[in-house]
């Protein structure tokens, strides 16, 4: 029985994906995965967050690159350069295999979650790996530039526009994949990864009843913090905070979940915030290089949640 | 001014291709190719025979194989089998860039036309190809096996069942392409290459009104034989003629076209054939294996077309 469940971004929340999924069997952690970056470029529909988790456990992960397979070949890329077609978005061969299968599964009618599905499987992994939602929900991302779509401001301008707010587009019509909704109340933790809170675990929580669903589990809900010494590991976390005028702490972090949290789990960086806080804290290494510091960090936060069981 | 218009199919119609090219300027040479073996697959708009005579004129078709580029590399091609998708229709990562090209050009409101000169500008081609229309024409292959799609038929079943007949599912809606209709009156010859009868030609002659009108334009038409010595030098011609109940010859080829031809070019192998013929008749060696030999047989053609001026 599905006794925990993850609650992934991109890179960093699959970095603890991983760990989490190398003591945990596919019977008894799931993963839901934040679809609000996913967009339709050339044709394909594309899923970024579900992609770094799938290659991440898959183990066909770029270390390097922090995207894409290991194993990848651009000459799809690069002719399209030579045709002068849109190449902002790296596209790999092998990559565009999955992009291909999983657009032509939607096309004939399957959910995104069916398409996942039959990926994750088709690559051997046993955990398995929920949408968010299999509604669109395109998180837009406010700028002093004007709103710019989520790969756009993230891909293709790098996080360089200064940020001044977020919006998730169809999420009022969007409902929390229909698999979790008989999770919910017989998990024993629910885990928020590293991920950033705003564009990355957001999408999920303000579709409608998800915060108010997550709440009313009988599991505690903790989440590791993305932002480390006041910076974030990967990603524009930290440059997000600053531009929206709060401090780059963890502790922000923590607030910005507010009452949702049953636990928080600091970087040794921040120990000194360890008592500031109003709900129960750890302090654990959350900067994960090696594999057994995944390893490391997935016991660690399942040994806090099991402290905290309400 | 153009005065030359090439008709094509696949690999035998761009080998003249070629050779007329290396001979006539792009302002004087313009090629209309069959569209009626186009698909969809796996999301994308595929034009087989368009995109031969593109690859082939730009230099970069690949002579082993018959199709795609010859700088090929077979990534997406190999991931996608091992996901168990469908593979095949053989797509190499390049030619994906091609097809990823066309397919957003067209998503986006553009003609196949439109779609087609873009891309073979790019690539440096000064003549221009012209789709047959810019409706869809989809050859459907009737066998005694049951209908068959275009590609299934030729790339999937590899030519297996025994044919017929054909339809083109699309012919009474479509338009002959209006790049051409200004430029039949001002031909000096329109060339049918050594393209399959049946499922290359076809289609454009079956298109409302483009028989008459080729047959309305001062210009001679010359066919040349596809069919040398009883067989087809690639491709499924003479195996579809001795299903069909007709003779494998050149003579039937010229018959097919019946009153629509005012020349014909035999095979040296079929030299025997030359006064039997009801009309204006030249032997040539027609079995393209060099660049000279492309070049020569396009010279021999137009130099046949010239004596026949009406």
């Amino acid at each position: 029985m599905i006794r925990y469940l993850a609650i992934t971004g991109g890179v960093g929340g699959a970095k603890l994906g991983l760990g989490l999924a190398r003591i945990l069997k596919g019977s008894e952690l799931a993963f839901v995965v934040n679809t609000g970056d996913d967009f339709e470029h050339l044709g394909w529909h594309i899923s970024p967050d579900i992609d770094t988790l799938t290659y991440t456990l898959s183990e066909l992960a770029n270390p390097v690159l922090g995207w894409g397979r290991e194993d990848e070949t651009w000459s799809f890329m690069e002719t399209l350069e030579e045709f002068g077609g849109e190449s902002w978005f790296r596209l790999g061969d092998r990559d565009l295999a999955l992009h291909t299968l999983r657009t032509e599964m939607l096309r004939n009618g399957a959910t995104l979650t069916q398409a996942t599905a039959h990926i994750t499987t088709q690559l051997g992994i046993e955990h398995r790996i929920y949408p968010m939602s299999d509604q669109p929900v395109r998180t837009t991302v406010n700028t002093v530039e004007g709103p710019l779509a989520f790969q756009h401001y993230f891909v293709r301008d790098r996080c360089r526009p200064s940020v001044t707010g977020f919006e998730f587009v169809g999420i009022a019509d969007a409902q929390l994949n229909p698999k979790l909704e008989g999770l919910l109340d017989s998990l024993d933790a629910i885990i928020i990864c590293p991920s950033n809170p705003f564009v990355s675990v957001d999408p999920l929580l303000k579709i409608p009843g998800v915060r108010q669903a997550l709440k009313a589990s009988p599991a505690p809900v903790i989440a590791v913090s993305p932002i480390v010494g006041g910076k974030a590991i990967k990603g524009p976390t930290a440059k997000m905070m600053r531009e929206l005028n709060v401090p780059a702490t963890a502790a922000e972090v923590a607030g910005h979940y507010g009452d949702l949290l049953d636990g928080f789990v600091l970087d040794e960086q921040d120990a000194a915030l360890h008592n500031t806080l109003a709900i129960p804290t750890v302090v654990a290494q959350t900067v994960m290089v090696t594999l057994q510091d995944r390893i490391d960090l997935a016991q660690g936060t399942l040994d806090f949640a099991h402290t905290l069981n309400r």
